[in-house]
């Protein structure tokens, strides 16, 4: 691989992906993208006995299914790289033990899409792997009731809150797929002082904004070069700021962006106020719906931008600011 | 990079640690490794106002240490791998972000060290990286209060519970120093269904055994090949479990075996029941006595086994078992 500007990379020997698969809860199966799911539960505990081990069992599933979609088994997979926002990552943890691959936890909140995937690259570039997977998730009731309120508690959410995906993502990464990964920006971590954990899209768009514009600086292209730049959960407040913020250096991306958590639900009709979240939000809707429309040639050359706002219960009680990350990985079938 | 046997990678360019530094609190610099820190506090607080704000404070010293004995700056560096046991692996969060280096968030529970130092030497190895840092730390009073008891309840320890460790270590990859980085494995999740939160060490054993002996069978080498098998913190009765659990394959390591968490207490004196514990008693144990032993040339060829219980504090009041992971690390001189 080649190092391009300060600290983009660029793949020479072109990992792919070789399989994806997503896997989402009731409301997001009713929401725009609910069709393109590889598999939905309109019961969201999964039949399991906590909300924990549900969203380990998204994981499990989003894997399983991944696996089968490439005539693979867990044998032919070096490296599982997952993540996900409960605390010590415990549902990447339930939800992979029983494969019996190599196990690399990661932590990047809802940039954990990102995150695996730039590893699983790195791997199979470096010929460490033949094939890694990455995978994460989260869950609406298991995230809601560590980070905010009892579910049953039936609080009021106020309009910038973001509404946590019930999902999970899984792409597996090789050589000779359609899709390639062609270059990959990790983040650094940016705080604004933003201490709302109701408003996170305002905590990670300036994150976004430095990892997307050190990327087009590095490489030395322009928004137009990309026909979708795609931000993980920025929701309707955060893509606003992104707007602002990259324009301050007249990066204007409103043409050609969109963000997963608005695309995954109808912000209208499904009562979730500024838009999706959580680790499983941009995981499922890059491996259940935009991977599939790059197969489909609809889209050639993306710029997958997944963003995690790193706060704990105990920071935001101790009144700290919410940092934000932002990782970027290019995508394309040229 | 070569891929021997089944999942072990042979470095063939040969990332060596550049630079290392490790700080610890009071009762590590009580204890046998205590003169090896490169800094010590008697002040566990650190000056700062909560104990996760103390933990964070380690990292950044630790940090700050390695880059001024490599002669570095943070501008020198390309990645940092860090991770810590807190939720949200926040104190690496707080501790880093103002390096502005881009980060990327590991967990391995106690065996983040030899993940992190997995992960750089991988990115070095692949050119992806001319430098990257590998730092985590733990905090006995922000470990404690989160997956135990209030400290100020006073509560009996059992003798098979250990100490977490308040420490830290950060190591520096990249080309041309003394150590290097011959050969690593990353570790898969074992689960031998030991539920008790205050006896860890028998729930890493048998990862740790796993990964000794797959690395061994892999590699074809025999435990005398090795000046030392160090684990991270098994402790007194994880230590035991061990050998037991190896000499079943007929695999004999007493010889040669240390233990990080036995090494940097010393039992009788320091009421630390099993021995240490936490990211940061193997973080500290390998960058602040080893590497200093291998650069003095009294050990030449080890392995750092550094093993991790991956439950949480919701997956233990849920009755669930705790699995363990263990990653292996070899470094040399020769």
């Amino acid at each position: 691989m080649k190092r391009i500007g300060k600290h983009t990379l660029e793949f020479t020997v072109l990992p792919t992906i070789l399989s994806h698969a997503s896997i989402a809860g009731k409301r997001e199966a009713e929401g725009p993208l609910g069709a393109d799911f590889d598999q939905t539960f309109s019961d969201t505990t999964l039949n399991s006995d906590s909300w924990e081990k549900a969203e380990a069992q998204l994981q499990k599933e989003a894997v399983n299914f991944a696996l089968d979609k490439g005539e693979l088994t867990a044998e032919d997979i070096d490296y599982i790289f997952a993540g996900d926002l409960l605390n010590q990552c415990i549902s990447s943890t339930f939800g992979l033990m029983d494969f019996n691959i190599p196990f690399l936890g990661q932590y990047g909140a809802c940039s954990t899409m990102a995150q695996t995937l730039f590893m699983a690259s790195i791997m199979v570039e470096s010929g460490a792997a033949e094939r890694a997977a990455a995978v994460t998730s989260s869950h609406f009731c298991s995230a809601e009731r560590q980070f905010r309120l009892p579910l049953e508690y039936g609080g009021q959410r106020t309009p910038t809150a973001q509404w946590t995906v019930t999902a999970s993502g899984c792409a597996i990464v090789g050589k000779g797929g359609k899709v390639k990964i062609k270059r990959a920006l990790a983040g650094k971590i940016v705080d604004f002082g933003v201490k709302d954990a109701a408003n996170m899209g305002a905590a990670m768009a300036p994150a976004a904004a430095s990892t997307i514009y050190e990327f087009l600086r590095d490489t030395a292209t322009k928004p137009e070069d990309y026909d979708l730049i795609l931000t993980g959960d920025l929701g309707l407040v955060g893509s606003k700021l992104l707007y602002e913020q990259l324009e301050v250096n007249n990066i204007n991306i409103r043409k050609n962006h969109k963000d997963c958590g608005l695309m995954l639900f109808d912000l209208d009709a499904q009562d979730v106020h500024a838009g999706g979240s959580g680790c499983g939000c941009s995981a499922s809707v890059l491996c259940g719906h935009l991977l599939k429309r790059m197969e489909r040639d609809e889209l050639k050359n993306i710029l997958f931008v997944a963003t995690g706002a790193l706060m704990s219960p105990t920071s935001q009680q101790q009144g700290e600011s919410i940092p934000g990350i932002a990782h970027l990985v290019q995508l394309s079938t040229q």
